[in-house]
């Protein structure tokens, strides 16, 4: 199943996506009597049970793709995004121009003001950066809450995924060394255009993962090469720290940013990043400013 | 005046604190009609402006101390907490073992599920870390949206201050190098007692800073010794990021943590930690586990 947040004329609504035919079908139309409001209500109630879910079989009564805008599955995210940094050795490579044994996964957040829509423009704010960056990343989300959740258990408290492009001004991100700041400007956080139930995705999660920018291909890895599996990511972040339903933890991204080419390739007004997985589909976003 | 969160009966309530009569009054009877329900949603109405707020001058309706458990200010606040390393010279020297230039503020975030009340217990996490150390930090409260909020703007933005102790596992931020994991255990952020607003504190900012371990003094300055003031902090943090109603912003600690001995005095279970701030008042917590 794949839930998605959009607009509807001039209504915010949730529900879910038949992706083949290009339609949607609101929540009011999916509970019998009261709903949650957003989907992250659902999560938080449900933890990601779909059984309350009835889905109409008559397709009339779905809204087309065309008439309606899609948001961030989670427009106002219950708090920031979580990141992983240097999950891919092919980008600690081009980084660091050599391997690095990494034995602990680098987890920094991005802000929740950052998260826009997955064909939504972003600004690049050039009072502030001349060094924008793209970051291809599979993206978990959490269904249930959970602390300390042995490597085993992982999949059980997994609602889903979806596709963030964890934008970062690499002058901010050096400059400041913690990486929040630099990961953190307002729309530096595209994410969708739906998260897909873990259901429909396999165990362990190995999917095809590309980014283009304007049509050409940069990125183009499998997440099957992470350093550290969604498993071990996700029990590690775990301990002592309860994770919740409708946290959003993405997973780190392969070769081919920016800043690994030289002279480095930064993104400028006009350019178009598209970010493919496997399974899930596609954001594609237009940088302005 | 001040603004706290607290249970009485059973109830989760928010109101006003008369500190010096050990009082508080609830929400509901500091407003004709409707009422925000919680503390957070109040700043998100009313982006500080405490106009409406119409205290009753018999304080025979008032609640005595005795009768209330006081929670953070924002038990769950709208996003992480953002947090600030470095910003006093003598902790960069106690823990470089030398004076560094710090040239850019490092900013880094708490996760939400971290904070807790003014004096409940903390849980040190002995399955997890070895090395748990207490930093007393002022923390400024955001009254009203900006971005990229010049300097001298800085004050209109802000609705108050408040205490935390910005609790960490030396071993976990070491290991992870980004210091999000190891600031963000379950229990690590103690916050509170209350939100003195701006008014009462002046400006800029100069208060004396205590911290004490089972009574001894451990840290001892004033917040006129930050590296970057509270104004250049903020209007650094904002460029390109919109402030929320409700974001709490530490502002960093001074020399005398228990990383900074030799050898390093690290918390363990039973000891009590209590942080002192001039005109707001304390906070502390006894480690358990």
């Amino acid at each position: 199943m794949r839930f998605a947040s959009f607009e509807w004329k001039g209504k915010k609504l949730w529900g879910i996506v038949d992706a083949e035919n290009q339609l949607v079908c609101p929540a009011e139309r999916l509970f019998e009597g009261a709903y949650p409001s957003t989907l992250l209500e659902f999560l938080a109630i449900s933890h990601g049970d779909l059984s309350k879910i009835k889905i109409p079989e008559d397709k009339g009564s779905w809204i087309k793709f065309q008439e309606v805008k899609f948001f961030a599955p989670f427009p106002k995210p219950v708090r920031n995004v979580f990141c992983v940094g240097r999950n891919y050795q092919d980008h600690v490579r081009e980084l660091s121009k050599k391997d690095l044994e990494i034995k602990h996964p680098q987890f920094f957040t991005k802000a929740t003001t950052a998260v826009t829509g997955p064909y939504d423009d972003v600004y690049i704010h050039p009072e502030v950066t001349s060094q924008v960056d793209y970051e291809a990343e599979l993206a978990v989300v959490i269904g249930k809450p959970g602390r300390n959740i042995p490597e085993d258990r992982v999949y059980e408290y997994i609602f889903g995924y979806t596709i963030i492009n964890d934008l970062t001004a690499r002058d901010l991100q050096k400059n400041h060394e913690q990486w929040f700041k630099g990961k953190s400007l307002d729309s530096f956080c595209p994410m969708g255009p739906w998260i897909v139930t873990k259901d429909e995705i396999g165990w362990p999660v190995e999917l095809d993962i590309k980014s283009f920018v304007n049509g050409e291909l940069r990125q183009n890895s499998n997440t099957k090469h992470m350093i550290f599996s969604i498993s071990k990511l996700i029990s590690i972040l775990s301990q002592g720290m309860t994770l919740l339903p409708g946290d959003v933890i993405a997973t780190g991204t392969p070769a081919g940013v920016g800043a690994g080419f030289t002279p480095p390739k930064f993104l400028k007004s006009g350019d178009v990043v598209r970010i493919e997985i496997e399974k899930i589909g596609f954001i594609e976003n237009k940088m302005v400013g």
